[in-house]
């Protein structure tokens, strides 16, 4: 691709600092990373085509837990208790999910993504070859990690080991990273310890240790789901170190129980957590304790999870969210600024797994870049800082959201997708429910 | 105005059941009122004009507690503890709030109110003339309690005996309601049991009662701003019992902090309660214990408070954070479902102001609707009712807004104000904002 400038009266680079730059330039580089960011008036000189946003630029959000395909189920038995919403709408229609469904579910729920400013999405989920189809036609980002189950319904799909199997010979024949952009990513997602025996967790972990991929897997989600564990290994942090599936690169989803020992130990191996308030509030899991786990050093991104039960894809809801519930479930009014929601949205999810290329505007980054309104009514002081930041992520969020690039190029503009027409994508969508209904 | 007849394949009355009809038409007579609602086959003839309309009508949202002027300080000192907030920033910038910032602040707020299918607020602010002219400019709908309140800062608007006469003289020389469609209503906001003298509230009441109208008050907000009221009466609703301003239309705001006796003497009492979810959690007050209220017979609406604090006007939002609230806080997670969150915010928080002419489309009611688009992807099984409720709920909300309509005008058209420009009160709103900053 050609070198392209892109000029904005804001810039939120998500440096560590949260910094904001004002009349700000970002130069993407023939690859489609950044090679610089910084005010106009200091840049380096470039003869690249300029274009001039009238907006605020900054990284596309990285959503750190999601099973997006799910969004053909999206509001079925939503006001059912857990288990027979579980048991007697979600199985069932998840039964009759074919790869043709996956891959028009996916399709729609990317585009969901991208319009909502997030370019990255960690995802669990099965049918790997429709997902990297979708990701690849929506042009989106992915770190897919199929997911490694043996419990009653998935062994259509095959065996836990079948499963793994098939993930190594993925990375072994591609490599990790493939597609242009690196946009598929691929890694392991063993579902959680409650649907595996031990040594499925120490088999499949050792798997990705040495293929140095990402191991994706629930923890602690529900009070009640993991007693059989819990009885034999204490938590379930205690059975995954036990059984050597806390070194390497480990993301554990949700994170709700938690003791102080399981947060020091998750801290002490490395492990990240997604925090997903958004489910776990409308399932009645509980609060996750976001505050205890950013203090004890652990990097703490933010998902959706699948939008059946956290029904959009809107990660500045999460972002939100994630901020009202630290606040009241602390009583500390202060306990998470703006400025720290929109890192945990970027540099922070970034973070979690494992991917320093991703979310922040910097010189090396893939140029994953979001394009959100400044001229909205929501910013009443737009030439603060602080209140900038604080009308963007308290008030603004999603619906700012105007134009998104995948490594350098534009994959969203002016709110539609440039590479699939979304309005096919929504009655393919609709089709696909239907029939998963019947 | 000439009736009209609106047509559309989806229509919410927001009936007790939260029935959804299909294919049908809502008349609309000369004054602005809803004339029959019902299927197009079994509609009476009419020879009104009829607008056919792709997506779904419903009735406007009611927001039952709100300082919407308080847009022009949106996102200042935002994340601070709750004290410093207060004393060092808002209470320095209301104190240089003058009329012309509350009529352009209002103004603006009235057209964030309808772009997000809010049509009638229940405000309580000082500058009543001011808050009357945006309103009417606007074209919404407003419950004005305008404040009482004997506390620092406040004495440059009068003593609480001039506010109290001051609504008391609005109301018997123009009627409790005023202006085309009966656009304006007028009520007391005694600010609290902590900021006025039992005497000051005792008289309120009587002053309100005598009148029919509203008594909007704060009610245990936050843990420790009623302590001197807590030793002297046990609770802040045992005080107002004692001082007998519990009769008449009471709506308590917030009521976060409320004993089982609380609740037992505010239904017994009739009084009516605004729970406002997103100010309390962002303040660190505590979350209100809604289905306790509403099982004991409590009507209780939904408030977004003002945009300082609860950042935006976004009643859906609101709503949906209710559910989310409910559930994790008491564990079921089919605490509230989608269609008692819809209903929440239209005809439960009409109840709770004691307004059977709102909130509803049903014959009598004014004409206020909202029209929503059902063509998004949000929506993946429309002819589904149950799965329409929950995507629209829980998935769409305000960014689906369309057309609104107060009693029967149409006052937003394809997202915008029809009788102010938008961009032109972003201007004022931000040189207001500037002002009150410096």
């Amino acid at each position: 691709m050609t070198p392209i400038r892109l000029a904005a009266p804001v810039v939120l680079p998500c440096d560590p600092g949260c910094s904001v730059l004002r009349d700000a330039v970002v130069d993407v580089d023939a690859d489609g990373r950044i090679a610089h960011v910084g005010p106009r008036a200091t840049a380096p000189p470039s003869t690249a085509p300029v274009t001039e946003l009238p907006g605020a630029l900054l990284p596309g959000l990285v959503n750190s837990h999601a099973h997006t395909p799910m969004i053909a189920l999206r509001g079925m038995g939503g006001d059912l208790p857990l288990l027979p919403w579980l048991q007697d709408v979600m199985w069932p229609a998840e039964g009759r999910l074919e790869a043709g469904d996956v891959r028009v579910a996916m399709t729609s729920g990317c585009v969901e993504l991208l319009r909502t400013g997030c370019t990255t999405s960690v995802e669990m989920y099965f049918f790997t070859d429709a997902v990297i189809d979708a990701v690849t036609a929506v042009g989106s980002r992915v770190v897919l990690t199929p997911g490694v189950i043996a419990a009653p319904g998935w062994d259509r799909i095959g065996t836990w080991e079948q499963m793994r199997d098939d993930v190594s010979a993925r990375i072994d024949a591609n490599g990790l990273r493939s597609g242009p952009g690196d946009r598929i990513e691929l890694g392991y997602g063993p579902h959680a310890a409650y649907t595996l025996p031990p040594e499925a967790l120490a088999s499949v972990a050792e798997h990705a240790r040495a293929r140095d991929a990402l191991l994706h897997i629930h923890v602690a989600e529900a009070p009640d789901e993991d007693r059989a564990q819990r009885a034999s290994h204490g938590t379930v942090p205690a059975l995954l170190d036990d059984v050597g599936a806390l070194g390497g690169r480990v993301l554990a989803a949700h994170g709700v129980h938690l003791s102080d020992a399981d947060i020091a130990l998750l801290a002490a191996r490395g492990a990240a957590v997604a925090h997903c308030p958004g489910s776990n509030a409308k399932l009645a899991a509980g609060i996750a304790r976001v505050t205890a786990l950013r203090r004890a050093g652990v990097r703490v991104g933010l998902g959706t999870d699948g939008p059946a039960s956290g029904d959009d894809l809107d990660l500045w809801a999460e972002a939100r969210l994630a901020g009202l519930l630290a606040r009241v479930s602390s009583g500390d009014a202060a306990a998470l600024t703006a400025a720290e929601l929109l890192l945990m949205a970027t540099r922070d999810g970034a973070a979690a797994i494992g991917r320093d290329d991703l979310g922040a505007v910097a010189p090396g980054c893939w140029a994953d870049l979001v394009h959100v309104d400044l001229d909205d009514p929501v910013f009443v002081a737009p030439e603060d800082d602080a209140q900038l930041l604080s009308n963007l992520v308290w008030a603004g969020g999603s619906r700012l959201v105007r134009d998104v690039w995948v490594a350098g190029e534009q994959v969203l503009a002016g709110g539609e997708p440039t590479r699939v027409d979304r309005r096919a994508a929504t009655v393919a969508l609709r089709a696909a429910a239907a029939r998963l209904r019947a």
